[in-house]
């Protein structure tokens, strides 16, 4: 990733509204680490936009499922992919219906995937136990040895990857600045409810349940 | 869409957790309506996953972008397109890491993008205001001839896609049900925060601005 905001490759330069782009190892990692989930994209040989699970370790963004999964067999080929993640901030209100837009935080991935060895995949599986809540991946039963082999894990480099932000006011033209209408940004972000606990658990709540709903995820407005 | 559950086509039949799938017109619409934006995948040549807003009329997912837009001029021409939207409602934590999981509402959607007309784009592009808030389409200046001519509108049909729905607790393995760990659901939804008004609006606040904040999105844990 280029420190310098440029772009790392043509296919990764951001075309529209170029003003929003950052290319920054930093920008891109924030925005990954607040994702609980990504698109991914891959031809098959039709064109599929498929949600899953994703985490990062250090640069690169890993997915999993299962070794009978259509998505896994054709990224574990080295197939090419599009990866994106977005989280939405707010609703942008302008004066006039043109000028309206949204608030947000996306990144979008290229490349492709390769498949972790079956040596590293525990601590690849143990770093998305750890993203789902810290401490987790100590408090839970860890895959055993045909658990491990059911699950394909997947890593794409971040090193191709653009991030996009919005998150200001609307941006009316001069003309319609005097309009009576009301302008303005209707944020949103997510939000943690109370834990449901299933029956059978004796003793303290682990920390990262009793944390849960005091802990809405960051976002911007 | 079929009223009997069966996919209406082999490429959009859900291959994982089958239990999941739905295919009725009225689950599908009801997850599109709660979105604010989708994931667009297309071959371009390389193949790319955008973010992007979306709305809903009859059996039509809308999308609009500038006419210059890479991603409008190539949907535009008819090519192989498939859609996303995914709702993420809660982290399932099962007493096994295997067994993690997550609860959502997703529709996956195939087929092609057909441009919206001149004369119907002012009124798909109205929807899309009252989308955004019920009122918004009169409480705004209405798109120049102009700007309606510099704005694609694009609709694939809703008829070729399939719906997957979780929204129960974690399903661990019988042999771990015993084991001390915490096991439930971390709930998620959208939260809706106060509004920000831009500065000079004078008189009372439109409805959907006083309401915003007081209704967050249906979500099921």
């Amino acid at each position: 990733m280029q420190e310098d905001n440029k772009p790392p490759s043509e296919r990764a330069r951001i075309r529209r509204a170029s003003e929003r782009a950052h290319y920054d190892a930093e920008t891109i990692h924030t925005i990954v680490d607040a994702a609980w989930l990504c698109h991914v994209a891959f031809a098959c040989p039709d064109v599929l936009c498929l949600p899953t699970a994703c985490w990062r370790v250090g640069d690169q963004l890993y997915i999993h499922g299962s070794n009978g999964s259509r998505m896994m067999k054709h990224l574990a080929s080295g197939a090419p992919a599009c990866v994106a993640i977005t989280h939405l901030d707010g609703l942008v209100m302008a004066r006039s219906a043109f000028s309206h837009s949204m608030n947000f935080r996306s990144v979008v991935i290229h490349g492709h995937f390769t498949e972790v060895a079956d040596e590293a995949k525990p601590a690849v599986l143990a770093a998305l136990m750890e993203h789902i809540a810290p401490g987790r991946a100590r408090d839970s039963r860890p895959p055993d040895a045909s658990e491990l082999k059911a699950t394909t894990v997947l890593g794409i480099s971040l090193h191709e990857a653009a991030a996009k932000i919005r998150n200001w006011g609307p941006k009316d033209k001069e003309d319609d600045l005097a309009l009576p209408f009301w302008a303005g940004v209707l944020p949103m972000r997510e939000q943690h409810l109370p834990a449901i606990s299933e029956p059978g658990h004796e003793g303290t709540l682990p920390s990262y349940v009793q944390t849960w709903a005091a802990s809405p995820a960051t976002a911007s407005a």
